[in-house]
């Protein structure tokens, strides 16, 4: 039921990932009414379908609080409960990201040695593609959450981008070990110890995200929210100059006219529905998160993120991951013969 | 010296500055052998330039503390005595700008009502103009910080873009109230209630930065730094990718030729040297930071911005401000009459 226009994009995302992948099913959870009118126009949908029928949503502006007290009968809650009981293999939602991330984390839990889960994505750069987080789950992190960050992150650049060992970068003012602040230098003395799944570059600036200088930049909250939303604010700048500028002079009409085509090229590398599907990682389920504003091009991208991942075993990989990290002093007490 | 080409790139933006401004002269610290060299080829300059000789420079991979140390007889250390000496009213800096800010800070002090100097710059975006701070002075602020940061951006944004009532957002990873950690939360609070020189819209998130949706962006040092370099980096891949898309098939290189006049026009609207000159704000003195790579077009650019401060009395109007936000606390206790 979540996103700008509710169960239509959904299941036309579910119709467009159903081609994709031939042996998915899908249990969808809402208003039982309004997504049968739309899978009448879906008739090869309408039989990988199960529909579950809920009365209440959680809506757009309800506070993550609110949705934890009184969401358990909504259609978010259930579909995650869903994965929790082994019925489904992953939950994809346009909706509320504050709410989906706080029933997430209460239904579904983290694995042993994850303090928090983050929300990771990729986009394209000018080296290829960059894996970030975390975007926005945790406001305030310490090191050790850096570290788990970096771990869940090359794993996802794994999974996600196929690359066997990549490298990570912590997002810092500057390259240099002694920039910054403690949480940072902190997590970049440890990465530079432990041995992950990947190598660690070092120190990376807001410059370094999108030349592509690394496969996974680390990062707090707070700052990946900003930068990914700066990232896509000047973007969206630039697109605005170019048409202004195009529309400047005949010449620049005629010109693209002619660029036209390789214009449109471009913008289709760039589109922002190819990379659409932030995941949560850190949790027990692998939860995906649609841009509410999408379409069902752009939410069918979100349904096939999930399934690769799950395909891949992303979660037994996480795990495995995760319990080579952990310190010594977790492991339980050793019997001593004196 | 400071810069990538030393005293050349230097005296050619004395040289732009002393058209633009024609009763401007110059002090020139450092090597006098090298920088008469460049003189010498710049007849209309010599005459306006006295040139101080000095033996040593703060190079580019200097720490800060060890210029304080041992950089009293630099020509950074000395420039910026200058100003605090009543000599210049202004200095400017190409060189390295953890030196020049630990120096300013040392030898030029904060006035009263500021706690920690930022760095401030303006840019180009989809309404006019917008100016943020702090760039990177500060890695870790409080609330009080961020307070004084948005009254000085204020003055900042009437001075260099003659905005009289700024609109002054708080970067945040939301708009809502609630949203974000502490700090920002407590500054927003407090400039919601102070009297200042600015209208205050409240938070805004890193897509809004470039969208121009508020005159002055408030961030505390690392985020700030972040975001500039971030939204740098995708103007970078913007262009890479553009380039490359003109040369991708015939159609495209011919449009290209076409609308060449139009895009030359916008590449020069956003040429960075056009925005070059970052101000410390909130010393006893104006200290501006050249970009180290800058030519001496972008030198001159950031000459004017310093002159532009010290000729509008950007100095006396943040004291002015600083002093209307100063609590009753502050005040020296007042004679009672019983």
């Amino acid at each position: 039921m979540g996103g700008d226009s509710g169960p239509d994009v959904v299941l036309r995302g579910a119709n467009i990932a159903r081609e994709r992948f031939p042996d998915t099913s899908f249990l969808v959870f809402g208003d039982s009414d309004r997504i049968e009118a739309v899978l009448s126009r879906l008739p090869k949908l309408r039989d990988r379908v199960e529909v579950r029928h809920t009365e209440t949503i959680v809506s757009n502006d309800t506070k993550p609080s609110a949705a934890l007290r009184s969401g358990r009968k909504s259609s978010m809650w259930r579909a995650i409960e869903a994965v929790k009981e082994g019925e489904a293999d992953l939950v994809v939602s346009a909706g509320n990201t504050g709410a989906l991330m706080a029933i997430a984390k209460f239904v579904l839990r983290t694995p042993r040695g994850v303090d928090r889960p983050a929300i990771v994505t990729y986009f394209p750069t000018l080296h290829g593609e960059t894996v970030m987080l975390d975007l926005g789950a945790n406001i305030e992190c310490d090191s050790e959450n850096l570290v788990q960050f970096a771990v869940m992150g090359a794993v996802f650049a794994r999974t996600a981008l196929a690359i066997e060992q990549p490298s990570v970068g912590v997002l810092n003012v500057g390259a240099e070990e002694l920039k910054g602040n403690e949480v940072v230098r902190s997590a970049a003395a440890r990465l530079r110890e432990i041995e992950g799944p990947f190598r660690f570059h070092g120190f990376v600036e807001g410059n370094d995200i999108l030349d592509g200088t690394v496969d996974v930049v680390v990062t707090d909250g707070f700052t990946g929210n900003v930068a990914l939303k700066t990232a896509e604010g000047t973007s969206k700048l630039y697109a605005a100059f170019l048409r202004e500028t195009f529309k400047s002079s005949l010449g620049a009409r005629l010109g693209y006219l002619l660029a036209r085509p390789a214009l449109n090229r471009l913008r289709r590398r760039l589109d922002p529905r190819r990379y659409n599907g932030a995941v949560f990682v850190g949790l027990n389920g692998i939860v995906v998160k649609s841009h509410g504003g999408t379409d069902g091009f752009g939410f069918g991208n979100a349904i096939g993120v999930g399934i690769d991942m799950a395909a891949s075993g992303f979660m037994e990989k996480i795990r495995h991951e995760l319990e080579r990290l952990r310190p010594a002093a977790d492991e339980p007490p050793q019997a001593v013969n004196l």
